[in-house]
């Protein structure tokens, strides 16, 4: 488990006024959109507003944030001990192992005409709260409508989080390139232990996830890395990323055990000069879907396009995956420090597949990517 | 991410009518219990149901279970290729990454009357089903009304499947106590990243907590191993586990650095006899909170009530902790197969903290124990 304690924030310190200004900014939105109450749990709005991770359990954490009014942290009694209470920011209210914790959350505030509730919240917890607050009297919505804007646009210290984790996803990136990662003969799980291994050795506190796919195998862009041993003469596609000082990292690199076909060459160049096309329209103004279609475009035209399964990325920062996507029908414009992969591939069913990827924040200054590693078809 | 593939599945084998068999008793239930439609995403209840565990991603993965007709598991087009479809069991609908997977789902079914939703499902996708069928129409409920009586009741399988993951933190605790784990002068975060590792040697799939909590740190139950440095002369307890083909160990031990005081000896003597009269209370027939009281009455007998500030136990089985639970005021009577933790505390704030933990499984024989590495407090 990757849980953070919010043990280095003292009040008075700079660190709590980001808390109390993403608070009075949370408020600021609720005000302008007409939501009563906004409601937070297990993801990633909690740490981003209290400095606390709420443990992933059956036991609710739940920060309760009314439009007026004080913020309450609803919290297990025998997880109190981890939060440090933040004078003017919010309260704690612990709740006993025979209490009734939504029961508590409901009656913080009264029915609210909208509330807006955590995303990766378990439904659970909201299937008891429609108990209370029905959705005839209640509307719900999604807690992106009142955080989106501010979490999308990172500052200078969430760019610098996601530039080292960048940077030490890019030295795992660099061994495997240097043949330092051993492939042929192993299975793709040995490797993908192997490459986990050397993530958290690089300073991620947690693997989010470390795919290694062999050549037929490639062509499942999700594939999960298991018993198949890898071999000379194809293609080895590695996605990873694990999460560092709370923001994460997200690179993939293919590599070719030997001389790669002609077909793999082809297309391997189109993907790199798609990618490159991808990032290069990650402007401030650009719509998200222009990322997209601009990395499609390249690949359509040389004929790949029916290949090209998949939209070109996802945002990224606190969360792996979050706002903004990368994809046909978002019209969302590109704002300076908005993060996000550009992450084009190429998938042939049965024989191969391919993706090129690299974490991009835009600024007023154009893209600036967040890896570095080589992009070309490395061969081994 | 510990994401398995049902690759090993295949139509006719003995796997597959385990699932079959599983469908066919939740939509007895179903019918039983007036419940319209079955909505299970990310969590155990799907692979429980289906052998594939839906990634935990923003791309929805949602098995549609309704009363009568063919389930339907409507999933990302690209992580299709991840799953090997079941005739009979349920067919598979892929999404396209411009569709709306929410409204996919609730075309599947007309609006039901009722519906049981996955608890850990993520808040977002029941917040979008709300605008296809609001809870003046559809009544919702959690998904454990249908899963629970199922999912509680272990069969052969997956009590050798529990068996084998306690032994095999068994092994892990027979290391702490050997003193093959050092401990004076590491930090906690290094003690917990040793055992970590040594769960992973010893056949663990993922490692799903290893809390390491030393002198006063003890006395919060779920501590976040830091960089406090453990020193002699004090408790350093230790609760981890993790998931091993499927099924989760999860066991704690303390160990002293020299000689116990007097009042920690003397309650880990209360702890041990509290533990061990838990264990003896899990029998068939008896009420989960029987197990509370059974450990909660030894230790407020010997005055340390106060300081015993949680449950005693927790069900468990392919999720870390699931029904049924042992707490006060849950009268649900315990039958054979059922699999739960039985581990009570004490805690002093400032001084130090204690926790013994099994996994115990309720059998016409009596409660088997998964584990049984040395209940004593081990001095090193």
């Amino acid at each position: 488990m990757s849980l953070r304690q919010n043990e280095s924030v003292t009040p008075g310190t700079s660190t709590n006024t980001v808390f109390l200004d993403r608070l009075a900014r949370a408020r600021a939105t609720m005000d302008e959109r007409g939501v009563d109450a906004l409601l937070v749990s297990v993801g990633s709005d909690l740490p981003y507003l209290t400095g606390y991770e709420a443990m992933p359990l059956e036991r609710l954490t739940m920060l309760v944030v009314p439009r007026d009014g004080d913020a309450t942290l609803v919290i297990p009694r025998l997880e109190a001990p981890r939060v440090v209470e933040q004078p003017g920011a919010f309260r704690i209210h612990p709740w006993n192992e025979t209490d009734d914790p939504v029961a508590i959350v409901a009656s913080l505030v009264g029915t609210p005409a909208v509330a807006a509730v955590g995303d990766t919240m378990w439904a659970r917890f909201l299937v008891e709260l429609l108990g209370h607050w029905p959705s005839g009297a209640t509307q719900y919505v999604r807690s992106t409508h009142v955080m989106n804007a501010l979490r999308m646009r990172k500052d200078d210290a969430e760019i610098a989080a996601l530039a080292a984790a960048g940077a030490a996803a890019d030295r795992v990136a660099a061994e495997l390139h240097a043949g330092a990662i051993p492939l042929a003969g192993r299975t793709e799980a040995q490797v993908s232990a192997d490459i986990s291994a050397r993530l958290l050795a690089e300073g991620h506190d947690v693997v989010n996830f470390a795919i290694v796919a062999a050549g037929e195998n490639a062509a499942s862009p999700h594939h999960h890395p298991g018993s198949r041993v890898i071999r000379e003469n194809e293609i080895v596609l590695c996605d990873f990323g694990g999460t560092m000082a709370g923001y994460c990292s997200d690179i993939t690199r293919c590599v070719y055990l030997g001389t790669p076909p002609a077909d793999v060459a082809e297309a391997y160049a189109v993907l790199h000069e798609a990618q490159a096309a991808g990032v290069a329209a990650g402007v401030v103004g650009a719509a998200c879907q222009d990322v997209d279609r601009a990395s499609r475009r390249v690949i359509t035209d040389a004929g790949w396009g029916e290949y090209f399964i998949h939209r070109t990325g996802h945002g990224i920062g606190m969360e792996a995956h979050e706002d903004p996507y990368m994809v046909e029908g978002n019209d969302l414009p590109i704002e300076s420090g908005h993060a996000f992969s550009v992450e084009p591939g190429i998938y042939v069913a049965g024989k191969w597949g391919m993706r090129l990827e690299d974490i991009v924040v835009a600024s007023a200054d154009g893209p600036l990517s967040m890896n570095h590693a080589d992009h070309a078809l490395v061969t081994l």
